[in-house]
């Protein structure tokens, strides 16, 4: 018994007299203030579900408590290899389980987690490497290759970790003297990890795409990542212990917050080497997955899977789609398939996606069509992201709710990034007028929806008039045969530009140019219908998303 | 159209060479950063859902559009009555919407809320509106006496708003020189409304109900009432777009954080001016009501009523239950009339519930008695509280795991209140150490999970064992003609204390003394039966707690 005698009965004096201590004075204590962090969400899932499954790959099944443990020998191992308090880590690996134990592990040991694109060429991810200036890489040997080149051009020299995934290659090549299992046995599990010491302190980098010039280094603080992973579970009603597959990278804006997510609601994570239609729908079906994210393009592969393929699918599903707007006629077919859509949409300055569809009960009446051209729009602002605009791009003034005055967004709040890494004057201009600018041109409906119109880099100017690619990408996923489609602007003469359409058939299927643009006619304005129209494959990054810069220099070159 | 040539396709130029600038110079800014506050949710319901439903009460129905309007029409009217930054309003109303409405209108104006118990006296009202310096006091008509007689006997004279709600009294005496109706009309709904300065600041004040001395007044600020309005959201699977029925006082620890909670996911409020079986499952028939909290004083009533006020409940109903620990068999009783039990456990100190009872799926394999057994234990922190332990009272040092050797419960973090108002003593007692003292005896099960056993002044120590009252008490609500059932502490010449216990049989039941003893000793150890039994009915507090210490008068008194 802890409790004795009179001890146990013990009272608090009551105050006799208020003093004129004013509320005010009630200061910060250890009792009643921490950092927030995401880091904390581990250690409860630990505490409350020990032998609950935290990671599914292959044959391996690790839980919440064997997870913890892993986690915590990472950030001592790294802290006894020299790593110290706001130094960057490196990672290169797909969905692995050493990616997902770096979302905790890297920022327990008080460092930056910088999870790179594993589709990154070796000159970007040098430049990544002396820019965060890294100490330590984290490589999954399927990148050697490219990995081994980088480090020669950086002039940084990190300790590189090589991860030999049992489900990655079997002669994968080392490039650094210890593989990451025998880098964790040097841990000590029992060591205090590092809290941070302020919530506005960095847990993560995450290098933007940039089309020209270097990336941008996007840091993230643990106050962000925090209330990111909750508002997650908010706007998908997430329940309780979901069975989450990773489909999204977690090196695109870290999981978009979701590994912190999934361990907020004590939840499953499927790894997932590669994204493939087979392996998605199979880890559905074995694992019964409950939830997963992914960007349209994927989505549609999915849709265009053949039917044996699909037969695998359980009951309903699910999913979370953003990273570009998702065709209507893609959302119909998902939820036909048995899958139910939550679109969102956000950016890497914004912890991932900071808006989203919320559903409104009253539209479940209208027809399936209606239904997802409504789902189609990109919402409404996350309950934790304090302020969402379309306004004008100079003057920050609010456009019309008009569904046509297009405007570019502009966030503000607790998800928008900490700044740019070591570049003020690309924050300054992103920060600019108290708003982040993300360069998206949407308009506002009048129910205070907002539709994303386009990048503004993106946008087509046609003799005066502005044409959204979306709008007219959405139009030629309507026809049956086209599996894939891209809009960009092409250089004329006449009318400053015009649209150029880049089209991939479905297998067997035989169209012409007129023939898309005569049914493109049958949806839109003529104005905006394509002027040139190219069939093929499309150039994607690793996220999926359509490399829109390729096809504009293609288009130019017509 | 905003966008115009070649604004439209403004690129950022790319930094050419990264600077020395450190990622820790990368500041707040009005882009990036903004104090945490719950007011933000009614204007993002307001925005997001302007049509939908947010408050009924009786014949009433407000969309959130409305309620928005009428919540900044209140913070206009108060600023213009002189109400300034930090000033405390003092609240006396049942669950009505302006009591609703004051839960974000007061702190709209820059203020604080005190939501008074409607059930005290005169005197401890008048010294909390001494204590708190209110400026200004609502009060619904139906409390007029008791209000009239406070205002005489306080030092402070506040402004006097009189709430003339439509279903309470018709005759009811007006106390001060306007009505609540007529003073919002008073306020511009489109004057910008007072937005906190620093999270930290107060947003509402709550008197715990001391048995002794003066009650002391915990003050929440705005981040602590944010993150635990999110915090319900996360232990209750709480979807968007709820049916919430106001059952819990919204003067009970600002509605255990429910006002900002149904507002962040869109849902509905049903109002109840009584808290009446009747009227319970008539809102729940009517309104198709999905969530509701309340103590389990409630939920006995709930489980104890005739069966054809009962038929009236529709499907699956989720019940949030907290105030007192709840017998097992009541748990048993209300799953099986189709209601889903949540267990949580707080205190006014940390916002309301702090620590839920998670329920682990490998459970629902288990008997519904066991099944019941299990949820009858508070549980684990919730995701936002930071820190959770069972330890000794004086050392802090957490008892072992073991689920027999009691220890207090102490907790620490982020839904920690700031501190008791004007009363340093008492503030610096309950945060010593670095965590909140609860009071609170428990055990900590080899689970992780916590159970209760008594407040440290219940507990019973009888020839120098402890003796937990729930544990007397869960043996007698298992009798099936008690209805309702409370031990104290009797104090004894040989053995220190004997537990002593108050009974209440159900209708048309009939039993001695020695068969409620007999009965006893079949559930548990003979040392800890009863040595008295008195039958009656049971005083109780505005919310349903039994007061403890007006039978441990009685028992003295014996």
């Amino acid at each position: 018994m802890a409790i004795k005698g009179n001890a146990a009965k013990r009272r608090t004096a009551p105050a006799r007299r208020p003093t004129r201590l004013r509320d005010t004075e009630l200061a910060r204590t250890p009792a009643n203030y921490a950092p927030l962090t995401p880091l904390g969400f581990i250690a409860r899932a630990a505490s409350v579900a020990p032998r609950h499954v935290a990671v599914v790959h292959g044959p391996i099944r690790r839980t919440w408590a064997e997870t913890y443990r892993r986690c915590r020998q990472l950030a001592s191992a790294l802290r006894r290899g020299g790593v110290r308090r706001g130094d960057t880590v490196a990672l290169m690996a797909p969905n692995i389980p050493a990616a997902y134990e770096c979302a905790f592990g890297v920022p327990m040991a008080g460092a930056v987690l910088n999870a790179m694109n594993i589709r990154l060429d070796a000159a970007t991810i040098a430049f990544m490497i002396d820019h965060a200036d890294a100490k330590v890489l984290l490589t999954d040997t399927e990148f050697a290759p490219v990995i081994e080149e980088a480090l020669k051009r950086a002039r940084r020299k990190p300790l590189v970790i090589d991860i030999a995934d049992p489900l990655g290659p079997t002669d994968g090549q080392r490039l650094g003297g210890v593989e990451y299992e025998d880098f964790l046995a040097g841990g000590d599990a029992d060591e205090e990890w590092v809290q941070p010491r302020d919530e506005w302190d960095a847990i993560a980098l995450n290098y933007t795409s940039g089309t020209t010039g270097n990336p941008k280094g996007v840091v993230y603080h643990h106050r962000g990542a925090y209330l990111n992973a909750i508002g997650n579970v908010m706007v998908w009603n997430l329940p309780a212990r979901p069975v989450y597959l990773w489909t999204l990278p977690m090196f695109h804006c870290n999981g978009w917050c979701f590994p912190w997510t999934i361990a907020a609601m004590i939840g499953t994570n499927v790894c997932l080497r590669r994204v493939e239609t087979k392996a998605i729908f199979g880890a559905i079906a074995d694992h019964r997955v409950t939830h997963f994210c992914a960007a349209p393009i994927i989505l549609n592969m999915l849709v265009n899977a053949p039917e044996t393929m699909r037969a695998r699918a359980g009951g309903v599903v699910e999913v979370m789609t953003a990273a570009s707007a998702p065709p209507a006629t893609v959302i119909e077919k998902m939820e036909r398939m048995g899958f139910h859509v939550t679109h969102v949409y956000g950016l890497t300055e914004v912890y991932g996606p900071a808006v989203v569809c919320d559903w409104d009960p009253a539209w479940n009446a209208a027809s399936a069509e209606e239904r997802s051209r409504l789902k189609a729009r990109q919402g409404v602002r996350y309950p934790v992201l304090d302020g969402l605009k379309v306004g004008d791009p100079r003057t920050l003034a609010p456009v019309p709710w008009d569904g046509t005055t297009i405007g570019e967004v502009f966030m503000r709040g607790h998800i928008v990034m900490k700044g740019y890494l070591k570049n003020p004057k690309a924050t300054r201009a992103a920060f600019k007028g108290g708003w982040f600018h993300t360069g998206d041109l949407a308009v506002m409906h009048p129910d205070g929806y907002l539709e994303l119109k386009d990048r503004s880099k993106d946008i087509i100017i046609s003799g005066g008039e502005n044409i959204s690619t979306i709008e007219v990408e959405n139009a030629l996923y309507r026809h049956p045969d086209i599996l894939e489609a891209a809009v960009v602007a092409r250089p004329d003469p006449a009318w400053g530009e015009t649209p150029c359409a880049f089209v991939t058939l479905k297998d067997g299927a035989s169209l012409s140019a007129e023939d898309v643009v005569a049914f493109c006619r049958t949806q839109m304005a003529h104005f905006k219908c394509p002027r040139s129209v190219v069939f093929g494959p499309l150039p994607k990054t690793s996220t999926g998303k359509i490399q829109k810069y390729v096809l504009r220099e293609r288009a130019r070159g017509l």
